[in-house]
């Protein structure tokens, strides 16, 4: 088991590279975006004549010394004076222009001037831009477009390009289906390789990817033979776990040596690496396809730069708080994906999903937090380095949302970037209360919250009086939503209220401390004084209203209490309670910047209402309407 | 005439969008790098199973209650405990996992157990990662590869991305020749729309340029109509100025309407801008081709993101130190082309040449300073902020040279990439004194200059010590080079040494105050006691060895004083004189930085000294060689 770097070091000391590295004759005007593999130098001056820089008559300077108000100088058209436009060559002879506003014809053919010009004043001499001979473009340049116009300036069409790395992508396993084939439990729809042919292709790399090899270990190793002839660097995907399957080291070691086999990075570590006889560089990725990602970014991007002769980009660095203690083993580097959003000057994150097979948290993470080796997490609060996926500027434009998860929330953020090109809405689910807390620690822009208060039934104004004690905060209407039981189809167990949940047949799924659908249980099971221990399943806690209309989808649980929308989604059935307002908490003083008006300026609109009342049980009759304010 | 902000509102509220925007359906392995048109919903939850997550064995949870070390439980193998690996979906009747190391067989068939397991521990639930009709994408978003990996995930094959918008490029103008085709003077390589293409792509766009439009009106506008019919933005290229053949206004003005004529920036202002009935936008962008660069940054880039639903993204800004005065009129706003660069932990940055014909200060710059209308200029030393045109990690590397242009160093800068990828050189050329007094004031990484000392011939430790006395500096040899005249082919006017530069048939062309070649010369002048002011031309300056070899190829001048590189790369002859060390200044307390310590390797390697050597008169023997040290 290695680090990341140490295994990087072992892989790159082994690779052979060609020398120099593999080149491309292409055409200029085509080679934006490519890297230069030799240095370019100028075949032409450019400008590559004396050429006129503005419209007008080029003259002999000399003869126009003297020229005044007093005592025009004149000149003969034609001969001492000939008609110029820019860009047009200086006639033999002439040293200079006059611009055509400077100069008039008081008779046909004579011209007269009444201030003298320098010599070679209005001409753009031949190598003012670039000289023959001299250094147009460097080699290892990633070529812009102003690469392009100035080697074709220089007099060149054709030039001399890295090629891309060829990487094969091997996808191997039983298991696998290929996206769009019909699927039943136990299959895996194949999209790793798709991920890395992407990356493949944004790294400089050219990918070709072949259908999905069976867990065999002689056809797997003729499918590697057969891609090692065409390619520079192969990618098996998975098989380099420890499982009855994996064939991936034993493949690697008979074709030629195995580097590697496990790296210490979370997710990451059933990674392989290995080198043909000849020095061609093997990887073996893990399946779950954050660690694939992962492994992907720590070795193969490298291994393509490499053959690139680049260095790979490294990432722009922020500091930014935690908006949660995320704590982590001492012993491996963890990647952490988060959403990093800038909030009254600086940067916070959140942390997403860590499972390994939540690629969406991949999809949504606008950073990473990289916990080194030894370090056991992060406390919430803490400052730390975070890498950005994206943009300085892109992320300056998140808005970040934290608090409970709602479906008309994801509609109003989509609708966001259609209204306001550029912003973006980042939610991190926790609960309403958790996102109150967030708040109130200025750790997010705003928070979706439905808290009930037991006491006086009260939506949400005395849970926002309590949680943020320093703030003034307004309550912005975003919807009300039905809440209620989502049962299997038909309702089989006939559940239909409070009550119910108690029964012996019965099994529920919770919602976790926080949420506002939480709150609403243990408020209604304390009106009711029903005994919340008496509920087989409430310790089984699901963060979202989804995750718990999928553990009763899936047989887990009889009965969860969540938004209508939710059971609808999956086809389930819903016996509807009661309606609560979902509202958005907002720092007053942030109501008038740009970010909270371009999110309010979205939720009035006609097409969130629209959207919104489409999802089951919604009504967005008060979107963007100041429900309440809460003072300090 | 319009400022650029304002020129692009007028358009923007003029330009017809299709509702909803034009879109193209997609596989969704090709959609990265695509903009997503529609939100994209789950069709499937990921995983849509209970899966194990561990390879070993589906038990029920109930069934391992009491498991411990003195009581273990035992399982029928087959009935109690089903062997699964990783991925395998969960038998009926099972509801957790135990991993294979758990486990024991005492007897076949037969599996013991040490400790328990909770309902679903080691299963993956349904859902983890998405469930079906969750968002997973938003519109309007660049797709990125884990977007492509989510959707997949998701269940979906297809999707719904924006439709590239389609710019058609016109380049229009008698003068303009194809690349690559033979050129005379008058003829300009009519690469501006190249450049455009290369631009188009990376904005998004689909670029299709047509072959250049003679400057004639119903030819001009046949095309423009003709182009009108397949793409969305027509670039016409140039003929938006104010000259004889500038038809570009009114052929807007007959399709439809002149919004705007002029914008008020330096370079760009001959910009042309309208609308057809239809509300199809046309762009008369500028010939020069910064300023050609310049009014498509400002115009045609929004365009193309208005077309594609998003916001063009806003450039980094820092904080930069301007290493020169750079005067500006007040105005109108001007951009100015910088190299940028990190020293001692602060940004500082040098203009690059402002000629508005000069696609190299596009090519060679990695930042913009924009002076904005009613700024009077910058001073030197003064902070402003600079938009980098590269990530700014990149930006980071750039090692910075102020000082004394040298072939050798453009071939150093070259290599340097090859052995240290990701770091770059990047050299304003202001002459030796002008380098040493940057590095004096810290704006520069190192300085190249070649100064000898009137009073005792002795080269670069003197001056070093005046113009950086609070500086302990190290004197590193790059190469000796040879100085001598530049004269016409064959020498017809037989110059030979000094004295003949005061005749009267000889026009020389000089060197800048500051530049070594400049000092070489007025020391020679001195000692031979001869009167400067009696050499024609003495007063033209030219800012490299390369310019002043121009003058005499083009005939302005019959001789300058430069290396022999110069009139070999012009073919001209060349007159040995003397040969002098160009050596590099650094200051000793950064020679062990990564920097210096990757430009040292380069110049102490053989493939520098053998690419210097094959440059004329280069000696390349003392390269990298501590030649000298001056301290405080």
């Amino acid at each position: 088991m290695k680090d990341a770097a140490e295994a990087w070091e072992t892989l790159r000391a082994r690779v052979r590279l060609a020398n120099p590295l593999p080149e491309d004759e292409v055409d200029v005007a085509a080679a934006a975006g490519r890297v230069s593999a030799r240095p370019m130098f100028a075949a032409l001056s450019s400008p590559f004549y004396h050429g006129a820089a503005m419209d007008g008559f080029a003259v002999r300077a000399e003869g126009t010394v003297g020229a005044s108000e007093i005592a025009p100088v004149r000149l003969c058209l034609g001969k001492d004076a000939v008609p110029v436009d820019t860009g047009d060559p200086i006639p033999r002879g002439h040293d200079a222009v006059i611009k055509i506003e400077d100069v008039h014809e008081p008779e046909p053919g004579i011209l007269e001037i009444v201030s003298s010009v320098a010599p070679w004043q209005n001409v753009r001499l031949t190598g003012e831009d670039v000289v023959t001979g001299e250094l147009v473009v460097p080699q290892g340049k990633l070529l812009t477009a102003f690469d392009v116009g100035a080697l074709l300036a220089a007099g060149l069409t054709r030039t001399w390009v890295r090629r891309r790395p060829r990487v094969a992508l091997i996808p191997t396993g039983d298991e696998l289906v290929e996206p769009g084939a019909p699927v039943s439990p136990g299959h895996i729809i194949e999209f790793n390789t798709h991920v890395l042919s992407a990356l493949v292709r944004e790294w400089g790399g050219e990918p070709t990817r072949i259908p999905p090899v069976r867990d065999d270990p002689s056809a797997l190793e003729a499918a590697v033979r057969d891609v090692l002839k065409a390619c520079d660097i192969v990618v098996m995907n998975a098989g380099a776990s420890a499982g009855r399957d994996d064939h991936t080291p034993f493949i690697l070691a008979s074709l030629g040596e195995l580097l590697v086999h496990g790296i210490n990075v979370m997710p990451g570590k059933p990674t392989a690496v290995g080198v043909t006889n000849e020095g061609q560089p093997i990887l073996g990725l893990p399946g779950y396809p954050v660690s694939c990602a992962v492994a992907a970014e720590k070795l193969l991007r490298p291994l393509i730069a490499l053959f690139l002769g680049v260095a790979p980009l490294a990432r722009e660095r922020v500091r930014a708080r935690v908006a949660r203690k995320i704590p982590s083993k001492v012993g491996h580097e963890e990647v952490i994906r988060v959403q990093a959003g800038r909030i009254d000057g600086g940067w916070t994150c959140s942390p997403l999903a860590r499972g390994a097979g939540v690629i969406t948290s991949l999809s949504r993470a606008n950073a990473l937090l990289i916990i080194p080796p030894l370090v056991e997490g992060v406390e919430a609060g803490e400052e730390v380095d975070v890498e950005l996926l994206v943009p300085r500027t892109e992320a300056e434009l998140t808005l970040v949302h934290v608090g409970s998860h709602d479906l008309a929330l994801d509609l109003a953020g989509d609708l966001l970037r259609r209204h306001h090109p550029g912003r973006s809405l980042a939610s991190a689910n926790v609960g309403s209360l958790g996102g109150l807390y967030a708040l109130s620690r200025g750790e997010c822009h705003f928070a979706g919250t439905h808290l009930i208060d037991p006491a006086t039934g009260e939506y949400n104004v005395p849970h926002v009086r309590r949680a943020c004690p320093r703030k003034r905060v307004a309550l912005v209407g975003l919807v009300e939503r039905e809440q209620g039981f989502t049962v299997a189809r038909g309702n089989p167990k006939g559940i239909r209220d409070f009550p119910d949940l108690l029964r012996d047949d019965v099994t529920f799924v919770n919602r976790q401390r926080g949420a506002g659908t939480r709150v609403l249980l243990d408020t209604r099971l304390a009106e009711r004084r029903l005994d919340p221990s008496g509920i087989r399943g409430y310790e089984r806690e699901e963060y979202t209203h989804m995750a718990a209309a999928v553990a009763v989808s899936s047989g887990v649980a009889d009965c969860a209490l969540t938004i209508r929308a939710a059971a609808d989604a999956l086809g389930l059935d819903f016996v509807p309670l009661e309606r609560e307002p979902y509202d958005l908490a907002i720092p007053v003083d942030s109501l008038d910047t740009p970010h909270l008006r371009a999110m309010l300026g979205t939720i009035r609109s006609p097409e969130f209402r629209r959207a919104a009342e489409k999802l089951g049980g919604y009504s967005a009759a008060r979107a963007g309407a100041l429900v309440g304010e809460v003072s300090r």
